[in-house]
């Protein structure tokens, strides 16, 4: 065993702990007491995936390992970023910028094969061109979306959104999944008249 | 669109979200403040999985995307079960029909192949018999023992928890990941000299 090697991984292993501490927009469905934070989402995201893999307009040809692995680790440069809220336009100003910075400390303190295919991932995942990463991304839309919905639009009510605003962020599901298309239409239309979103 | 298999499916994603609220013995490895859930320890298994996956005796013959799909799967039934304490005698005694039951209610959920998919996935992880289940296992033991101890031995202290019995309840790691083994033992023997474990 080379110990270097496995002492840089337990290093990380340790410090992605800290990915249960960055708490979302979201709430939890059940009872709306708390923000959901990046490691449960991380993982409901990866269980969204594997459940509705079937209608992905690629479903025949994704790599389901590389897209799980994205959807795992996409995240974790939020460890230092933070989560930027989708539609707090100051905040996003720097966010590109405030990740790419995070990426770079917390992938490097992995060895550098493993370091490297991190980074791949989470650049694919940013880069939005292979189908793994389209569906990846459709995904962490879908999941919000359904878990905001179901806690009686909790964070859309917080922040005043608007009906136009979530469908025009959720556009994308309509590529990526066009049979799910109707159910958001749906479910967007209910929280109109529920007022959960604002018309 | 089947509206009514898509409808158990949304209905199962919306269940799980109840798994972010089942709390486990490790606490969180920064502060300490809270216990970690099983949403979240079930995203860390797989990230260690992925990292650790070269130290596994099967690592070259380890369908990796089965094993994840098992980690990230294997304790959604604690929505129902709960977490039982390893070393709680009392509560182990009826554990697996706790389990089976809760089992058959969460995974009947879905449409009939999907809940096949996790039943067996579910099966094989209890049962221990492919490379998977195995790998899986074991990083089931080694991330828990690796958050106890970074945690300074948080939830050994409060149970007054031996070094012969971590011992005992990790030996699987030194069957799966043979070459882990020596670090396993170097971290016990500092536990019981810091007084995270009783001798």
């Amino acid at each position: 065993m080379d110990k270097k090697r496995f002492e840089k991984q337990i290093r990380f292993i340790v410090e992605i702990d800290k990915l249960k501490t960055i708490y979302r927009q979201s709430v939890l469905i059940e009872d709306n007491t708390r923000y959901e934070n990046d490691a449960e989402h991380s993982w409901h995201l990866a269980m969204t995936a594997i459940l509705l893999l079937e209608y992905s307009k690629d479903a025949n040809k994704l790599d389901m390992l590389r897209t799980i692995k994205m959807l795992l680790i996409h995240d974790i440069i939020e460890i230092d970023a933070g989560d930027t809220y989708c539609y707090d336009k100051e905040a996003n100003r720097d966010k590109a910028e405030r990740e790419k910075r995070a990426a770079d400390r917390i992938f490097s303190l992995l060895p550098d094969d493993q370091a490297k295919e991190f980074f791949d991932l989470w650049n694919e995942f940013e880069n939005q061109k292979t189908p793994e990463a389209k569906f990846a991304a459709v995904i962490d839309r879908f999941q919000p979306l359904l878990s905001i919905y179901y806690s009686q639009g909790y964070t859309w009510k917080e922040h005043g959104i608007t009906s136009d605003q979530e469908i025009e962020r959720n556009k994308i599901i309509q590529e990526g999944m066009p049979e799910l298309w109707e159910y958001v239409e749906d479910i967007i239309r209910d929280s109109v008249e529920n007022g959960f979103l604002r018309e």
